[in-house]
């Protein structure tokens, strides 16, 4: 464990933060943000110095009810172009597609006739074919990749290597290290850091970091991660994210030495527009639910029906969760 | 970096909890808890395995006005055994003793006239010699000491060491590494910690780690420091504790594999209790003031300020800060 990388005191300018939090903050609110929160929060990221900012999904619409979700579960180019223009600034932006769930065959377009700059494909290891064929097309539409590799928690880890062997044979630029259910520990988000970069080093790609908050360790893991190697953190605005949500993006700013990050920006942000967000009644945030599906290594669905039923009977749902 | 004791699998028998609610806790609500609350908190102690239970200070009745503090504030014998009775139980009982805030020579009765096994002494590094004097009266009254050396991420690394040296000397049995900004970082804890533990295995002691939530760094920086050789975690129900809080029991009760140590017990507190004491008017847990004061590492005061006017301009607060 002696490949740390960086200190506290400079700044790595590999490292790159990615803001997240309409994609997965859509997650709490079925992605109906108003037009003047996603205006102001593109607005806080450039003025912030945060390298890109994801959209949404771009997700079927013969899968999904475009009556059901707001607009940024489908991120069409013109809803895009509606907050961005051309988006003549410095921050990229991103969409994610998931695999078998984005009829990217004619939904992702050529990156010449589109503002984002980088498409995320999110797949479990089982849907690693599917992925592939998705890195391909994206790729040779001209948009630079990363593949978010989903509950590695849950994956055995011949599956996690079999993985990582295919996706560094493929034109992928980046590799993402995804703790889905928030179960990981520093010392797991280390190790697994340190095989993700081994594997993405020896064919020129960049490793990602995304982790959940259930037990109050998105912070600490992708600090962690980065510490070890890995180059682009996600993070959201106030962590919000399904569930206990994610890494919380005014501690990636004031943790990280880059003199470009402006923490005074999305400071603003938050005092006006998360506090707006909660008033409407988007809940998330580490709650005793998530932390027991995260310490079991459970998929939260469990904890956010308990949430919803508005139940406090903790002890029961644990011996629920154990049986 | 190389020393980590224990996996995640097994468990290591030195390692022993202690509940710091009332003590820590009684920093949000000037320790008036109800009588209710610390019987049914010392019997969920029993039940859930856990070794240790702060009671609270034994703060000096010069000092401080006794009608402006719940009784915990000064744990008098018979307080405490209006709840213990003779403690006959297998959960050892601590207090905590403030350098010149408490009469320890009148306070700190003969041990076999107590039913207090464990005197917990709290000192700045620029305190040590009435630190010394205290640990000298306690270990000689027959309890079992620890020092606990506050703010060290203010304190340089010369007065540390020598600290370490002093206490070292004397007839402590266990040496805390607290985090009183909740400022530390896992990759500083694991150097501390492994400072800590070099000079005290050399003297036969135990090291003890006390961390604060303020960046969402608790309960990440006590698995650290305990995955590092620490061997006393303090935690707290709910992170109950000044400002952003303290490391959450019933995390480090998921965490730990010691099969001694039940979760339920604690989720039925937490249900009624915990909850109880919020809808009270107590308030604790991170936020965002607390995490600037932590990651600037400031004393919380200024964001305990800034909560109580119910101020929310976030902005401007850290330009305070940074001022």
């Amino acid at each position: 464990m002696s490949e740390k990388k960086g200190d506290l005191i400079s700044y790595r300018p590999d490292i790159k933060l990615l803001d997240a939090t309409i994609r997965d903050g859509g997650l709490v609110n079925d992605f109906y943000f108003s037009d003047e929160f996603v205006k102001q929060l593109y607005l806080t990221n450039v003025k912030a110095g945060i390298e890109y900012m994801e959209f949404g999904y771009k997700a079927s619409k013969d899968l999904f009810d475009v009556n059901k979700f707001g607009k940024w579960k489908f991120c069409d180019e013109e809803s895009i172009r509606e907050v961005v223009g051309d988006n003549d600034t410095d921050l990229k932006l991103s969409v994610m597609a998931d695999v078998g769930r984005c009829d990217f065959k004619n939904d992702i377009i050529p990156s010449k006739d589109s503002v984002i700059d980088l498409v995320r494909i999110a797949t479990y290891t089982y849907q690693m074919p599917g992925a592939l064929e998705m890195i391909e097309h994206c790729h040779e539409m001209g948009y630079e990749t990363t593949v978010n590799i989903m509950a590695i928690s849950a994956a055995s880890e011949e599956d996690i290597d079999k993985s990582l062997e295919l996706v560094c044979n493929s034109p992928v630029d980046g590799i993402y290290l995804v703790d889905s259910y928030g179960s990981l520990y520093p010392e797991e988000v280390r190790e697994l850091t340190l095989k993700y970069c081994k594997a993405a080093e020896a064919c020129g790609k960049k490793v990602g970091v995304h982790m959940h908050n259930n037990q109050q360790l998105a912070f600490a893991n992708t600090i962690e991660s980065i510490a070890y190697g890995a180059s682009f953190a996600d993070a959201t605005m106030s962590g919000m994210g399904r569930g206990a949500g994610n890494c919380f993006m005014e501690q990636m700013l004031s943790f990280l030495r880059n003199p470009n990050y402006k923490l005074s920006p999305v400071l603003k942000f938050i005092e006006k527009y998360i506090t707006e967000e909660r008033e409407k009644g988007s809940v998330w945030g580490y709650d005793l639910p998530y932390m027991m599906t995260g310490a079991l290594n459970l998929h939260p669905r469990a904890a956010i029906a308990f949430k919803k039923e508005n139940r406090t009977d903790y002890q029961t749902l644990y011996q629920e969760l154990l049986s």
